[in-house]
C-alpha cells in the first residue's frame, strides 16, 4: 500500500469554510461529507478538539493503562461505550457527560483526515474516512488537544501564531520517554509548539495550566529547550507544518530572539508515536495530525 | 545548620525490632518513641507505605498538579485535611476511605527520620522527628512508595534483593524532566532499582502494573537503561544504599550478566529533587528516604 503525504496549507475556499463551521455538529457534518479535509485550527472556535486512537480490544487495557501514566501528552477524555461501537462514547471526565460529547457521531468519517496503521506500520496518511477499516473489535479513544486552549490565549491578549498565519500547529518527536505500560513501551513525547515572547511565558504557562485535559501548562520553554528535547532542527517538524516568524522567515533565523521564544507543550500525537514504536498487530486508526475530531461540548467544559 | 549524614545498616537489634513491627499502628509507635529509627523495608509487611512533604500553604496547589501531571513517580495518596493539620488526612484514592489510612497519626513524629529544608537547600537529614519546625500554615502530602509492591513480588517468587540483604532500596537522579508544575520546574525522575533475572522482567512488569498508587510498573530496564536514565555509576547511589549482587559484590562487577538486570521505577523521592529545583522559601519537612510513614490500610487496598 502507498502512503498518501498531505500537505495542509488551507486554500481560500477552505478558510471561507472554515469561517462558517462555527459548531462541533456542523464541523462533523462537513468532514463526513467531505466538504472539509484540513486543519482544524481555527475551526468551531472555544469546542472541544480531540485527537483519535482506535485500536484492536485486545489492546485497549493497556492504552487506558498509557494514558493514566502519561497525563500530559496523552489525557485521556472519553472511549468507545463498547467495542465495534462508532456513535457512543463513554466519557472519562468528571465534568462533561457522554452524551454531551457528541450527538449523531460516526467515528470512522467525523474527523476531516485520517491515518490508517497495519502491524504498527503507518499505511495510509491523509484519508478521508476509514468506513472500510472499521471492525467489530475496534475500541476508540479520545485524548485531548492543545488547540483547546489557544482561544483561551487569543482571549488573553497572546496571539497563536500558526493559528493567526492559518497553518497547522509545528509537531516534533522529543526525547522524554514516555511512561511503559505492558505493550506500549521505549515510545517518546511528541511536542506541539508556540512561540511566544519571552516576557509572556509565565502568563502563558498561567491560562494553559487549568486546561488539565488538554495537556495543560507547557513541558519545556526558551531557545535552550530545543537542544534539551532533542529536536534537531525547529524548522524540520515531523507533524503539520514549518513554524515561522511574524515576517514569514523560518523560526531559525530568529534564535536567540526573545520575541520568537519556543514553548513546547504535551502533544496528543503521543499517542500515534507510541503505536509505531509497539509490536501491536492489526489495524490501528487515527486522526491525521492538525485534523481533530471537533466535539459538542466546550474548551472549558473540562476545566 | 549543619546536615546529619545517616547511613542505614541495621543492627541485629534494629532487625529483631523490625520483626516485631507488625502494623502501621505498631511501626508508626516505634517511629514516635524513636525506638525505631531506621529503613522501613520489611516492616509491617503487607502495609501501605508512604512518602511524606510538607509545604507552605501558598505551594500547596502548584504541588497537587505537580502530582497530578507527574503520577508514576508522585502518586498523590493523601494530604492533610487542613493547613497545620498534623494528624487527620483526607484521601485521594476513590478505594481507600480517609479514616482508614491512620488512626492517631503524628505526621511530625511517625516517620523514622525526617529531612528539613530551608529555603529549598536540606538543612538536617535523618533527624527522628520535625515538632519543632512544624507551623499552623504547613500542609503535608503522602505518595506512593514502590516498597509497597515488595510483598507481592516476593509471593509471586520473585526475591527483592535489598530486602532479602537487609538493605536500603539504591535510589537514583534520572534524567527523565518530571513535567513542570508552576514554581515547580527543571526537576528530574528519582527512580529506585532492583535487579532481577532477564527472563522475569515481564512478569515483574506485569505484577507491580496493578500498583498505580505506589509507582505501577518499571520505567526502565536493562543494563542499558543505565546509560539512558543518565544514571553515572550503578554503585553509586544518591539515596538509599548501593546495589550488591547475591554475592555481596558492587552490581556493576556483572556489568551485562542476564541474572542481575537491574529495573528501575518511578521514585517518590522525585518529590523532594523537585523541591531542590524549585525556589521555595520557608521549611518544607520531608521522610528520610528509606524511612517511610506506614499507614493502617494495606497495600492491596490501593489497587
Amino acid at each position: 500500500m502507498s502512503i498518501t503525504t498531505t500537505r495542509l496549507t488551507r486554500s481560500k475556499e477552505a478558510t471561507e469554510l472554515t469561517l462558517r463551521l462555527t459548531t462541533g455538529e456542523l464541523a462533523r457534518q462537513a468532514a463526513r461529507a467531505n466538504e472539509y479535509t484540513n486543519s482544524t485550527s481555527g475551526v468551531a472556535p472555544t469546542y472541544l478538539q480531540a485527537n483519535l486512537l482506535v485500536l484492536p480490544s485486545r489492546y485497549a487495557a493497556d492504552f487506558r493503562n498509557l494514558c493514566a501514566r502519561n497525563p500530559v501528552p496523552c489525557p485521556l477524555i472519553a472511549e468507545s461505550a463498547a467495542p465495534g461501537d462508532f456513535s457512543r462514547l463513554v466519557s472519562h471526565l468528571p465534568s462533561v457527560s457522554s452524551k454531551s460529547l457528541a450527538e449523531g457521531l460516526d467515528l470512522r468519517t467525523d474527523c476531516p483526515r485520517y491515518n490508517v496503521y497495519k502491524d504498527s506500520k503507518l499505511v495510509h496518511a491523509g484519508v478521508p474516512d476509514v468506513t472500510d477499516q472499521w471492525t467489530e473489535d475496534h475500541v476508540a479513544f479520545l485524548v485531548g488537544c492543545s488547540q483547546s486552549f489557544e482561544s483561551a490565549l487569543e482571549r488573553a491578549g497572546l496571539p497563536v501564531r500558526h493559528s493567526v498565519q492559518d497553518r497547522t500547529v509545528p509537531m516534533y518527536r522529543s526525547n522524554i520517554p514516555l511512561n511503559a505500560a505492558g505493550v506500549f513501551s521505549g515510545s517518546t513525547y511528541t511536542v506541539s509548539m508556540r512561540p511566544f515572547p519571552a516576557k509572556d511565558i509565565e502568563r502563558v504557562r498561567e491560562i494553559s495550566r487549568a486546561y488539565h485535559a488538554t495537556h495543560g501548562e507547557p513541558v519545556a520553554w526558551g531557545w535552550d529547550a530545543v537542544a534539551r528535547l532533542g529536536v534537531e532542527n525547529i524548522d524540520e517538524v515531523q507533524w503539520g507544518q514549518a513554524p515561522l516568524t511574524e515576517d514569514g522567515q523560518p523560526l531559525s533565523t530568529v534564535f536567540g530572539d526573545e520575541e520568537n521564544v519556543p514553548v513546547f507543550w504535551g502533544c496528543g500525537v503521543s499517542t500515534q508515536e507510541a503505536v509505531m514504536k509497539a509490536p501491536l498487530e492489526g489495524a490501528i486508526l487515527a486522526h491525521f495530525p492538525g485534523c481533530m475530531l471537533i466535539m459538542d461540548c466546550g474548551e472549558d467544559d473540562v476545566l
